[in-house]
């Protein structure tokens, strides 16, 4: 049965592949499954049917039969753990590759994250710089931690992992921030997992979305 | 073979049972799966030896065998898809658990720390209670969707699981807040979760570590 993801109708990134249902499209791509797309709008999101998919009226969710996830780590994790591409085979690297999927989320992201709502919701008060500084400290250190764990390595624990898709979408969204240039093996990182078809097709497919909504 | 976590040595709650070893002992106590704990200081945490467990120098860890695991949220998922207890037995039901789980750590924890960190970061800066205000109302939102979810449900989809486990932890966090007290329902709903008997014996283990450290 081929699984439905939503994403937005008319993404707020224009189609820079920041949105999280990129993270499912490229997962989607690394484990060659295909998919069909229900595009909500910012107001279908909030409403009954929407919430009812995901509590928080976001993107994306997933639906197969009488599957229905939301949450992109969640997504991720299911599509790694019911196909081959995006996990090991042993059970240690597995362990290892989850707890990476973890550590973006809840260890990385939410640092990049609140820098981002910094510029929503504080842009025009006046201690905005100085905050903006103040959360670029915190990214930097969080970085260089991981900067120094991936040294030299290609991937953050051998084979390219659903650990090393999330990390790099979580590291696109620092992009804006100046932080990222500090760490060249971290740019470098990125830009290896930019570089995969799978994800090259996932891009394209987001792409395709935003042109049509006229962004 | 018996599991070794990481924990504290001296914990900074002082034993409030809000420290991230609270999340994997729970776990492990609704499961029954005896556990050995390894304590770190503050100090050791950033060395060699535990920077090999852990990226980012922190608890909790999991060692089992060859198996090493980091971040709370890839723990209890181990712990939940390896013993019984924490997952409903139906496909579906464990894919909506999950869904949950990532949502505790990815959509709800992260604005409530913020505002723990905001507090050690910038409780001196002149903007701290402007500040403090916008991120309530950041808190308040989420946890309103998140309440008018429950609604008057026990757990969040059906019966206690993973997803729960996580979300009273996460809740806990925002004890000190002022914000929970503005949601009945997920009062109750933090208050059946610490009632749970395996919650009772994690929470009194973690507090033996905090006396023994003479907190």
């Amino acid at each position: 049965m081929t699984p439905t993801i939503t994403a937005f109708e008319n993404s707020p990134d224009g189609g820079q592949g920041l949105a999280r249902d990129m993270r499912v499209r490229w997962a989607l791509e690394e484990v060659g499954q295909p998919y069909d797309v229900r595009l909500v709008s910012f107001k279908s999101m909030k409403e009954a049917p929407h919430l009812k998919r995901h509590p928080f009226g976001q993107i994306p969710t997933y639906e197969e039969g009488n599957l229905m996830l939301f949450e992109s780590g969640a997504i991720v994790l299911h599509l790694a753990q019911h196909h081959d591409g995006l996990l090991p085979p042993d059970e240690a690297g597995q362990g290892r590759a989850i707890s990476w999927l973890f550590a973006a989320l809840n260890s990385v992201e939410p640092l990049i994250v609140e820098r981002e709502q910094s510029w929503f919701i504080e842009r025009d008060y006046p201690w905005y710089a100085e905050r903006i500084a103040l959360l670029d400290e915190r990214i930097l250190a969080r970085l260089g931690e991981l900067s120094r764990r991936l040294g030299k390595a290609e991937w953050l624990d051998g084979e390219f992992s659903v650990g090393d898709l999330m990390m790099v979408m979580v590291l696109r969204r620092a992009e804006d921030t100046n932080t990222l240039e500090h760490y060249p093996n971290l740019m470098a990182y990125k830009l290896r997992g930019e570089a995969r078809p799978a994800y090259q097709r996932a891009f394209a497919a987001q792409l395709e979305v935003a042109k049509a909504a006229g962004r």
